[in-house]
């Protein structure tokens, strides 16, 4: 659908000046630099600008695919009710003066219009766009980006000029490069489906300083077919409150964004630079069928920082064929390293750099090739590169260089960058994009599920929380338990009393050892006002221990309010864990999982997933917690029943999903035996 | 005592060569190229070597300061042998064909050699060094070193060539550029020694494979006065299998080398890039007084980038003074930020970042600053990279700067370069060096302080292991807790026995309950086959526990010899700490501190320090757990005894210093209480 408006036949600039340096001048002398389509200038006080005739408004000019407005913030909302009029669909507003200078009351403006006129827009407050192949520069840029295979939008106009001066001058080139702006309505969203379909392009990065809809965002990135690459600021405290003064973006939590990146096969960078180098490494090499590598040196040491850059992202060094050794033994020096990595000598030739790629190359272990080399005595930069570019040619396996140097590596670089075999100045670098390469073969083997449903009463879960909500409370307690029952999940037998004597007559009937726990909106914390007590073993201590708890909370806590108290059943020798949910702003229900004690309170050993999630999700759940090994059993104890730990998550994700008036819930403990889990207590908050 | 070594007034090269291109010859050449003082080539076959007079032998020179020897392996011996009958006290060994080839008998014949005659020697198998200051090339490097003030040296000779290669063409400058080949004499040790009293070297750079005496580069380097900045390669298992089959270096354990950097104050480097990262922010800026920095940005998504890398690195974002927020406030517009990060906007002129620096560098929270520039349309990028230096040389505070771009930034990059203030391409990258500097401050702000001692029974323990010795085993347990006991560290009350009767009468001299173990060398793990019992109430249950344990033993393992029954006063409600010693090869005892049970087992939450350890080390070792929290008492649990623990350490450390024949020992648990701690149980190995 916006196709046109980034491979316009027709631009008008709205605004366009016929003083020299100032933005509206800067956009039309960029667009008339190569644009072959018809250019209408607008601009009521001209008849023409540079030998360009002028319209004096957009309702003037023929029809036109999009139009680039660069008047005064004020005069915006105007100008894009005439675009409307005229019948114009698509426009860049770059001038500033929005909701990132407090205007946000004049944004809201221009996107009620533009809704009204069915128009999209890019920006307020942004640098334009670029798209190499139609070699249009509509933005205020100053210089134009070379043509590849790269597409890029930012969030930020001015990383944008940083990073277009620093692409061109490394020859990396670009098919779309696109400035955000305030997102009022084209947003990372609308990119990703454009570039997704754009046959120029190959890869897609953002530097995103926030998401605009995050469930579409992971709807949309899941169903991708390239590789997208993301930077996200804004990750910690600092950084997310620097966002906020910066554009007012809502940072919501890093841990929400790592989920659902992880979650919709997204790559997050940690840094611009590292965007690139994976960028270069997904734009000119095929992605590797498996993990598994080769490398190749003529520099001990070079292959060491490689090995070691590679095992700790995890990258498998390949164990070698036994016949790739034996031809890498019978065409390499006594002295060469035939093993991986493969060591050809300071003194190597490009042959007999051929001779070790083509050996490893060919190695069913090996999905991928770092070649690295030193510029020494004997070495031939320039023709390494050649064999490189050759080998890549010859297989569709990622050949990654790293030739280490300057004046000495420059000939063999400008061989690689011609050739489109990805070169980075020290090994590392070409491990962390062989990495990112694997991690997205990975993302392509992915089998995406929908989250599995189950039967569960709805209508009773309503019925509960309407009633709590009646009385007028928006947080409760243990008392909730039942709502997991009604999604299926097995709690602890219990039941609310109000007297002694019936407090008696149903832990009779439960069977002892029970638990009592008072249930009051006052008391968030129950242990502490001695709310919960355990091990009851008979109707006699129930009288005391009851009696004793309703006079201590009168006595510590007179304000409380007591709504009953909980007997429940006693449970024994579970394995405690956790299950929450929280609600973030931009990605909506956040679970989290993790084993109980001190794993949670001290260790923060937790994971999290943006619901819904999948049965996959729920068992990486379960794995990723660095405790999960006390799930097992570990010193002969018996495992605890993961596969009902699995159920309880999805049910727990479908509960969230059914009820986006629940903000938080915590079940905490929930216990889990060798046979079944049982939820113990919980809370839960509601909506204001 | 090696400053002759690198500055000297005569070089002879022994093997020069007539012969252009090669090794003999290009050497000769690189001297010659700048070198002022006598050059004396050598060569029995000729009389000249292009217009330069040779010598038949090193005993036909005049007497020579330093001889580069570069004739074939088999050949250095009795070269080495002349230069030390002529009284040379300085060779470099260029030649290769020793160890690293497999021929260790031919290089340990050359170290014999030259400790007879007192000969310093630097290689075998090196490319020989560069001294900019002397314009002295003393190596086969295709190009010479700019002037500069970073010494370095590296295990690689590749290594050493390309990062040359890749400095000369970035203007990096060094004082001293030494490869260090086999380091069969010379190794990281005296190259430290010596640029810490070089005057011209403000910062030492080291690519090492391993270290060849750990105690001593720790005791060296904590000395130092300077920073010092290490990659260690080898750090992950196919990193360090690569560095065997390279250089037949023995990696050691890559904790011991962390836990060896930390302690002495060498900062490590995870890339070679980072290691010049951080060598350019150390070479030409002042070390900040303390954490806390400011970011000045005219972009605000650069600012945030930054200050994402800062904290999540550990550097503080200042809170400036109202007084500084004030200046900011009257002296930028209205849009800019004018809290940290200090977004000046992206028209800002020079002026306006003059502005802002002049505000933040003397607001007394700042210590450091950070400023990045996007070459936007108004922006001079030339006359920012001016300002930044005239800020520069007013302050003492560093200053690191992100110019970020391509072409548009190459002429204020230049300026920068030639006035000393560092540049990084990114911000996130201007952040990691500003981080390794604060990492020094706080090196540099450390109070070294000895080991304390204590009174220990040093004559007992050796009693104890000789007799345990005698026994013909290397493996103890429990029944050599006695050996803590002398050292002052508390142990339960115990008592070995050998009958039943004994068990009874020491159990009840003890105090019920007791738990029983048994002490045999071939059961290691007493838990597995029934061999510990816990809670042992009376004699009468001591009676059927202690026989029932007997005859397990002799049912399950019927080859254990069992040397007698440990019969021990049972302790409740302590926490479980492991405290253990393994002996690294190169480092010695390395101690492991960390909390029993799951933390050690399944979240290998423990800590490490090489022994002997400080009283600030002990106390760092305790805090530095995960589960730290656990022993201040979490959930209103009393705390645990930490100065007791703390003791302990310390003891521990003094024990596994005067026994070096002790190669491992466990405590494990030893339990703590809220006044003291007691070890239970342990196992000790002896060496071979």
């Amino acid at each position: 659908m916006l196709e046109k408006f980034f491979n316009p036949d027709s631009v008008a600039i709205i605004g366009a000046s016929r003083k020299e340096g100032k933005v509206g001048r800067v956009v039309l002398d960029n667009i008339r630099e190569g644009f072959k389509g018809n250019i209408y200038p607008v601009n009521p006080g001209a008849d023409e600008i540079d030998g360009v005739k002028c319209y004096p408004a957009i309702t003037d000019t023929p029809p036109v695919d999009l139009a680039i407005i660069v008047v005064p913030a004020r005069a915006v909302p105007s100008i894009l009710d005439e675009c409307g009029a005229k019948g114009v669909r698509n426009v860049v507003v770059i001038s500033a003066g929005f909701k990132e200078s407090g205007a946000s009351e004049l944004e809201r403006e221009c996107i009620e219009i533009t809704k009204r006129h069915g128009i999209r827009m890019l920006g307020p407050n942004c640098l334009g766009f670029i798209n190499t192949y139609s070699d249009l520069n509509a933005s205020f840029s100053g210089s134009m980006a070379i043509k590849g295979n790269i597409g890029l939008a930012s969030q930020s106009g001015a990383l944008c000029t940083a990073i277009l001066d620093w692409a061109n001058i490394r020859g990396i080139g670009f098919s779309t490069f696109i400035s955000l702006g305030n997102k009022a309505d084209i947003s990372e969203n609308d990119i990703i489906t454009v570039l997704s379909e754009d046959e120029k392009t190959k890869v897609i990065l953002l530097y995103l300083e926030g998401i605009k809809n995050g469930r579409e965002f992971m709807d949309i990135a899941s169903v991708h077919k390239k590789p997208i690459v993301v930077v996200k600021a804004g990750r910690t405290r600092s950084g997310a409150k620097a966002v906020s003064s910066h554009t007012g973006t809502l940072a919501g939590s890093d841990a929400a964004y790592t989920s659902a990146f992880n979650q919709s096969g997204v790559i997050r960078a940690a840094s611009l630079e590292e965007m690139f180098d994976y960028g270069l490494a997904f734009s000119c090499q095929e992605i590797p069928s498996d993990n598994g590598i080769a490398i190749v040196t003529n520099a001990g040491g070079a292959g060491v920082l490689a090995a070691d850059a590679c095992e700790s992202l995890g990258i498998k060094i390949a164990s070698f064929e036994s016949k790739t050794i034996e031809i890498l033994r019978s065409s390499l020096p006594d002295a060469a390293s035939i093993y991986n990595p493969v060591d050809v000598l300071g003194d190597a030739h490009p042959d007999r750099y051929r001779s070790a790629i083509n050996a490893v190359i060919n190695d069913s272990n090996v999905n991928g090739i770092i070649v690295l080399a030193s510029p020494q005595a004997m070495t031939d930069m320039k023709g390494i590169a050649e064999i490189l570019v050759e080998a890549d040619r010859a297989s569709s396996k990622p050949i990654l260089a790293s030739l280490m140097g300057g004046e000495q590596t420059v000939e063999g670089e400008k061989i690689l960058s011609m050739n489109h075999v990805p070169n980075y100045p020290f090994p590392e670098r070409a491990a962390r994009a062989m990495h990112a390469m694997i991690a997205y073969a990975n993302i392509t083997a992915r089998v995406y599920t929908s989250p599995p449903d189950f039967d569960a009463d709805r209508r009773s879960v309503e019925d509960i929380l309407n009633r709590s909500r009646r009385e007028g409370s928006r947080r409760f307690g243990v008392e909730c338990l039942p709502i997991l029952e009604k999604y299926g999940i097995p709690i602890a037998d219990s039941m609310v009393v109000s007297t002694r004597d019936q407090a008696v007559k149903v832990a009779d009937s439960i069977g002892y050892p029970v638990v009592i726990k008072v249930i009051s909106s006052e008391i968030s914390h129950k242990t502490d006002v001695g709310g919960v007590r355990t091990g009851i073993k008979d109707a006699q201590e129930l009288r005391v221990v009851y009696e004793d708890m309703i006079q201590r909370i009168h006595r510590y806590m007179p304000g409380a309010r007591i709504k009953g108290i909980l007997i429940q059943k006693m449970l024994e020798n579970g394995r405690e864990v956790i299950l929450g949910m929280n609600r973030d702003p931009q990605f909506g229900p956040m679970l989290m999982f993790g084993l109980g004690g001190i794993s949670v309170e001290v260790l923060k050993d937790v994971t999290f997933r943006i619901a819904p999630i999948t049965e996959k999700d729920a068992e990486d759940m379960i794995k990723e917690i660095r405790a999960y090994p006390m799930l097992l059993g570990i010193r002969g104890e018996r495992p605890s029943d993961i596969g009902a730990v699995k159920e309880t998550l999805l049910r727990f994700s479908k509960l969230c999903m059914d009820f986006p008036e629940i903000t938080e819930i915590d079940v905490n403990p929930m216990l889990v035996f060798e046979h079944g889990c049982v939820a113990v207590d919980m809370r839960l908050t509601l909506e204001e």
